[in-house]
Parts: structure tokens; C-alpha cells; sequence
């Protein structure tokens, strides 16, 4: 029996429910600007059908806005994939200054929603311990 | 004290890190798709650029192919949001065919590459318990 699991048990799984929460949200919104994108091609190809000419500057604009959105959403899974990971180990070597860091990364959304901005200095020298991380 | 979480705590994280994992690799799957439609995008304009007439009907398919990632794409975030938000809550009314029927969409990568498929017949009524559904 490990009675840890009476503490962070509850809490625990409401802190990733929200986390995963917020990642989920942060990815819709890219979704959406991505889409946004599309749609805009769409009508391009409409006006080009009808005649008009093609402005290939703004279409250019087009396909670089929704690759630096595929960018963005990469990194958000990229970030959420490392949570994920950390949870289904159970026991691992965790350096403090990197998990602040990555903490800090996963809660921005969260903390914007509140007008808080985050900031880690973290430590000059690496400090690993044998830990749960989440 | 709760005893379950003696029980459930170690193995739902490592569930829960599992679920959040798979989707997280579903969601980079529909990423790369839109990414390369975007690279073909620029690729285009680079052709009408250099003088290549403009193929609008396959530039229509490629903005079409974008959109309907975005759509795979925001049925996944949407799955996503409802398993953390049910999972943020301690306890609530559940009802066992729904719950099936999502576990399965849930699964499905997993059990596809496994070779494995589901098929889920709920209850002709439905079947409503108060639990923590994960």
C-alpha cells in the first residue's frame, strides 16, 4: 500500500484533466486560424474562377501563415506528448530546472487567462532527483 | 481515506498518460497531412511565379484536403477535451453505453495498430451509475 496516493490521487487527476483541458484549447484555437486559412484559399480560387487575377503575393501570405500555425500546433503536441509520457512512467531521474521549465511552458495558457505572465531562472547547476514528476 | 486510489492511482496516470499520448500522435498525423498540403501550396505559387499556368482545380483540392484535416483534426481535440474534462471532475452521473462508445473512439489508434478493431453496442436503455468515470 502507498498512501501517497490518498493525497495526490484526486488532485492529481484534476490537475491533468486541466492541463490536458488546456492543451486541448490551445490546439483548437490553431485549428481554427488554420481553417480560417483554408477557407481563404477557397474564396481565392472562387475569384480566380470568375476571372479576377490571381494575387499571388496574398497567396504566398496564405500558405506561409497556416505553416507557421502548423509550427505552432507542433510544438503544443510536442509539449503535450512529454506530459503524457511523464505520467505513464511511474519513477524516473527528474532535473528540477528542467521540469519548472516545461511546467511553466504547459501552464502559459492558464496563467495568460489571468493577466499572469510566468518567468524560471533555473538553477546554475543541475539538481536530479528520483521522482513521480506529475 | 479513499483506499481505491491505492488501486486506481498508479494505473490510471499510466492510462491516462497512455489516452493523452495516442491522441497526441493522432493529432502530429493530421498536422503533417495539412503541413504538406501547405508545402504543395507554396510549391504552386513558386510554379505560377516561374509562368506555369495556374491548375485552379487542383489548388481547390488541396485547399479542400486542408479543410477536411482541420475536421478530423477538431473531432480529435474535441474527444481530447471531453476525456480531460471528465477526468477534472471527482464524480458525476455516467451513463455505461456512451462511456463504451467514447472509449472505443478513444482507443481506436491503439487498437488499430494492433490490427485490432471494436464495434460497441450499447444498451437499448440507457444504463446511468454515479462514478468517476477514469
Amino acid at each position: 500500500m502507498n498512501p501517497q496516493w490518498d493525497i495526490i490521487g484526486s488532485e492529481g487527476f484534476k490537475f491533468m484533466g486541466k492541463m490536458n483541458a488546456s492543451i486541448s484549447h490551445e490546439i483548437k484555437n490553431v485549428l481554427a486560424i488554420i481553417n480560417e486559412n483554408a477557407g481563404l484559399l477557397e474564396d481565392f480560387m472562387l475569384m480566380v474562377e470568375k476571372g479576377v487575377p490571381l494575387d499571388s503575393e496574398r497567396l504566398k501570405k496564405l500558405a506561409d501563415k497556416i505553416q507557421s500555425q502548423i509550427q505552432r500546433a507542433d510544438r503544443i503536441v510536442k509539449n503535450m506528448n512529454t506530459f503524457a509520457h511523464s505520467v505513464d512512467k511511474t519513477k524516473g531521474n527528474v532535473e528540477l530546472g528542467e521540469l519548472l521549465s516545461f511546467m511553466t511552458v504547459l501552464s502559459q495558457r492558464l496563467a495568460a487567462m489571468k493577466e499572469l505572465t510566468f518567468s524560471v531562472v533555473p538553477p546554475p547547476d543541475p539538481i536530479t532527483i528520483t521522482t513521480h514528476p506529475f
